[in-house]
């Protein structure tokens, strides 16, 4: 699996964005509860089979749809591009990719018109359309709005086995690299990547995969984010935040990650910055940096590392998931083994050795 | 040490607040880089041996006194008492307890007049204060104000070995406790005691004693304290972040723990809740509640629990430090063998036993 | 009626803080939408002729009671009193003043027990209880917390014609001043007066009176009081945005004006400062500093200070209204007879007489 | 002038958004005090000519370049385009409408290279480039971000006496509608249009132009807006704040006006939405909908109306001011004469007509 990707003679789609997110819930009541009740997102309609949810200033019909099924999974990954011509694109590409596609006129998901979908190079399911119900943006619709109101999606986050190989194929298709995780060795742990003028649509993230690791709604502000800490610890489901709140040195984003009732892992997420530039700059952090995925040095917890969500092939079948061989993060970061430093050698304070302290979660248990 | 104290005969000085500590550093270069740069707190003035420093808000000459010496501790803890003869009040207090007291008529620090001193029952050294001159008042010098601008002094807290016994002393003394941590054994493990009609002027954390805990300043919003960590970042001192930021069970208060280069413990606290009413209710807390310290379940790291500060007696010699004979917090709580619970028994969502989720710091490494 | 007031020989019975207003409104409909609904103040009961509401922080039963009557006004201003004592003692101190005082053993509002109602000097209908049956303090219910909560009940403000005379009143009864609005000529148009340890649980404004200017409620952070402009905007209702948001000159509170429907004037209020020493400066503003009511210079829309409510007797009539005879704050400050500075002559940047620059409102219309 | 402008034959340039202004100040030294002390934008260079300033999280060379010159007046509005060939594109794009056009290889601006400066079909000088010194992108320096952070240039606003003339020639250019505030008799006062995926990159507002209404920064949350007001008042230069803050309808934006030494007009702005989608709906407001400039219907001073900043043509000279001939927003909306309303008719909330009430301004002297 880890020959490169072929780079397709015709013309990449001219994606717009992450749209939306096709996941297959195992309780839909639960799921409600998780996502209208606690999180707010609005519905835009919903049958016992299926809710269709959108953020406070989304148009499109919706950004993700909680589909009742029978393995907690990802459907679909789904992208707007940019005209009615960018489906076929999309679908000529993935052909010559050798990839299995799958077209249908009237779409996969209710409210989005001609869409295509297909298992990636990745072992994802990718869609793209076009086509879309406008619905009710309720950007001034502060009748309706939470203390902890979720406003945009924001991105996706991917788990797989070999983020270079991964990388090249996105960039094929039109992505480009904001900020990337990598060691002296050459060995790349992370990597985001956008359309959008933001610094992700979608990043990849090293281990074992084709495995979802979250999609992220931002908020306006920080103390919204707060505010769903506030209201989970109020509900006594302290135990589904799994980690933050925290800044992360990566995007520059203040961050919470959650899990709902399946385990999927959702993000809040705000306050990155503009990447829209012909030549943003590129940021790489070294893995050994303690402050890359916590800016304020915080441990990151070993189920972030480790637990992520199952993603579907266009039969509804589980992808069976690939090792990661290259180093894991986790491992090279978290304990005794993984040296991290706070200060770059060379940047202590006062010059002396012991001032290159280590990771904080050394410090725990 | 551990029997009862007794209630003097004589009526016990009115307290209107904790007001100030003097606190000896060992570097007072780096000290002042640590409270003035980093934290912003405003000099009144300084010299060679001291720098008097004061929250935004303050109109007393100043909140903390940073004082040169040979070993990191706390001189004292000042209250400010709402008449001058509170004063000889307070005297005459700690001699009928058999406390030794010193008395100055011109103060023990700069800008404070008439004062005594005292080694209190627990090993605190106690001080007490009306005489101060008047500085300028910063609130609305809002062109001097930083983003993570410290606008009041807010508490005091330290750590003794038998909560109970110094509780009872401090409500003697006219304490009123708001919240304690407790367990069905009858073990107290803290208590948070106030003057002023907030959560707390003093707490006292079960632990070797006599020790200061923290002290603590309060912000006006949630994110000017996410912009002390954001710049601790940006400085690379992320490792000085001990603990947080989070919400607290306890108070309610949002909050931050850091440190400074003597190892004494800095909260940044805002948003507690109004206790001036006679009737105001006490909050009990079970110690296995996970919620407790921190509102959302984050672990609290064990430095927090075991590392505090000294104190210095009347001569200036560190006061030797008592153990602490009733179970810990940390032992009953920390790990594999506390048991704790994001709900209480009988609020599991599902009536599964399973579902009382212990220790979210069980998860980590 | 410009005579002093005397002082009592009995003492001033201990105010804790201001409680509760009782509050007549003439469609109890139309009230509950827009303290309920819009504000999202928490029912603790109601009736088809009241309703008893509290802010998210309060265990005392209510702050405010919605009561159907004829002529919108306000029935009671309610303070609690530290002990059930202080009722027998606010009794004999008002009938040594001469005012008509009735007691109820039962009290006059549900929730509270044992309280005493007076007309008191100023013509105001003042009541005074201890004894409450405390309900659940929400404090921590963030499940329950709206983008714009009203966290606690902050202050009353009256008007009355002659400020000295009233202030001296309140002095007596144990009130305290934390700032005054005056003029070089010896006029006094407004006065702050605190019990609890926030600048002021009432005010007394200069104009015909006794009226009731409004009531405030806190939020815990700024953000809290924009979005319920924006929610009002998105009700389109913001014709009931009477004044700001703005800063306040006096108090330093960031604050919002609203009217409810009978024309009751709400304000909403966050972040003044603490007021609990002994020794509080006290701040004196000029009333030609363009500031003062507005820390931005934003100008001061004339029915703020031309409107009020009216009170109510002990038998349920209005009051009736005494005109101010010292000249009104808004005759000396508003439009090309006023003059006001941004900049207090000597402080001009340059030195230039022209930078002495006058009233925003002049540049308006 | 009012006759259409043709749309040229060749590509229009590639813009990716507004970059920089160059500011021509009558008082360097005073103009330094306001966007550097007061605003607190960072210096990439200065000389005693010119002051290069950028926001927080640019990396190009500046936004702002304040230049010392005889008469206050913008010498250009700078976009940045996607490739070094579309400044090719810009000048034969312009030579073709017949504009005057300089080339400079070595850019009109220190830090920016290769660049073309016109006078556009509408008066104003418009530049493109695209080659830029990168410069330290301030980002994570939260060692140096106070508490009123300018994070980002967000737009500009043109004054044109021909809106749709207007955007008919931006539309060309590529730039997309977002926004516009028209009437029922065909009138359009005003349109915003974007490049970047914000509300717009600049706006046309109705009135007599050629001039330049005012530049735009941005801040991450609201109460940094708060915060530039509170050191306004705090330097006694609250008489520079002209508007606000407020909510916008358009944009949604949080929002406030302030005016340089020279009466340029600042205007500082946070939190409008996405608009990147191709088909992203197009708001139009009417022009007497009273929450259409501030969503709580307060007030638009008529300054922010009549008041705005020269132009200069390509040999440094102010262009000429031509006369708007369509009626003015301000004369349709201020005062007797216009009618606003804050419920549109039909949207009253009982159907009464008295419901519809108008502007909050005729309450104001
Ligand atoms: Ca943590
Ligand atoms: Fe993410
Ligand atoms: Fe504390
Ligand atoms: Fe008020
Ligand atoms: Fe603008």
């Amino acid at each position: 699996m880890s020959e490169t990707i072929p780079t397709p003679s015709v013309p990449a789609p001219d994606i717009v964005r992450c749209a939306a997110m096709d996941l297959v819930v195992t309780d839909l009541e639960a799921s409600r509860t998780f996502y209208v009740d606690l999180l707010g997102l609005h519905v835009t309609e919903e049958d016992d089979e299926a809710i269709y949810l959108r953020s406070f200033e989304e148009f499109i019909h919706h950004n993700i749809v909680l589909r009742k099924g029978p393995v907690a999974a990802v459907a679909a990954f789904a992208y707007r591009v940019r005209t009615p011509e960018d489906v076929d694109a999309a679908e000529a590409y993935y052909r010559e990719l050798g990839c299995r596609t799958e077209r249908r006129k009237d779409g996969f998901q209710k409210g989005f018109g001609d869409s295509v979908r297909v298992e990636d190079p990745l072992g994802f399911p990718y869609e793209f359309f076009y086509a879309t119900e406008h619905v009710e943006r309720l950007t001034q619709r502060y009748d309706l709005y939470s203390a902890g109101e979720l406003v945009r999606l924001d991105h996706f986050n991917q788990v797989t086995p070999d983020v270079p190989r991964g990388r090249a194929y996105l960039e094929d298709l039109g992505f480009r690299v904001s900020e990337d995780i990598q060691d002296d060795q050459g060995v790349t742990y992370a990597a985001w990547m956008h359309r959008k003028q933001t610094v992700h649509d979608t990043a990849l993230t090293g281990g074992d995969g084709p495995r979802m690791h979250h999609i992220a709604f931002s908020t306006h502000e920080k103390h919204n984010i707060i505010q769903i800490c506030d209201k989970m610890g109020a509900l006594r489901i302290s135990d589904r935040i799994e980690r933050g709140p925290g800044r992360h040195g990566v995007s520059n984003a203040f961050y919470l990650y959650i899990l709902d009732p399946d385990g999927h892992r959702v993000e809040i997420y705000t306050q990155d910055y503009y990447t829209g530039d012909p030549d943003n700059p590129t940021v790489t952090w070294d893995v050994h940096d303690n402050q890359r995925r916590d800016w304020w040095g915080n441990p990151v917890v070993p189920s972030w590392y480790t637990e992520a969500s199952l993603v579907l092939d266009l039969d509804g079948n589980p992808q069976p998931i690939v090792e990661r061989t290259d180093s894991s993060e986790m491992a090279v970061t978290v304990g005794a083994d993984g040296f991290s430093y706070t200060r770059a050698p060379g940047d202590a304070i006062k010059g002396e050795p012991a001032e290159e302290v280590g990771f904080k979660m050394g410090n725990q248990v």
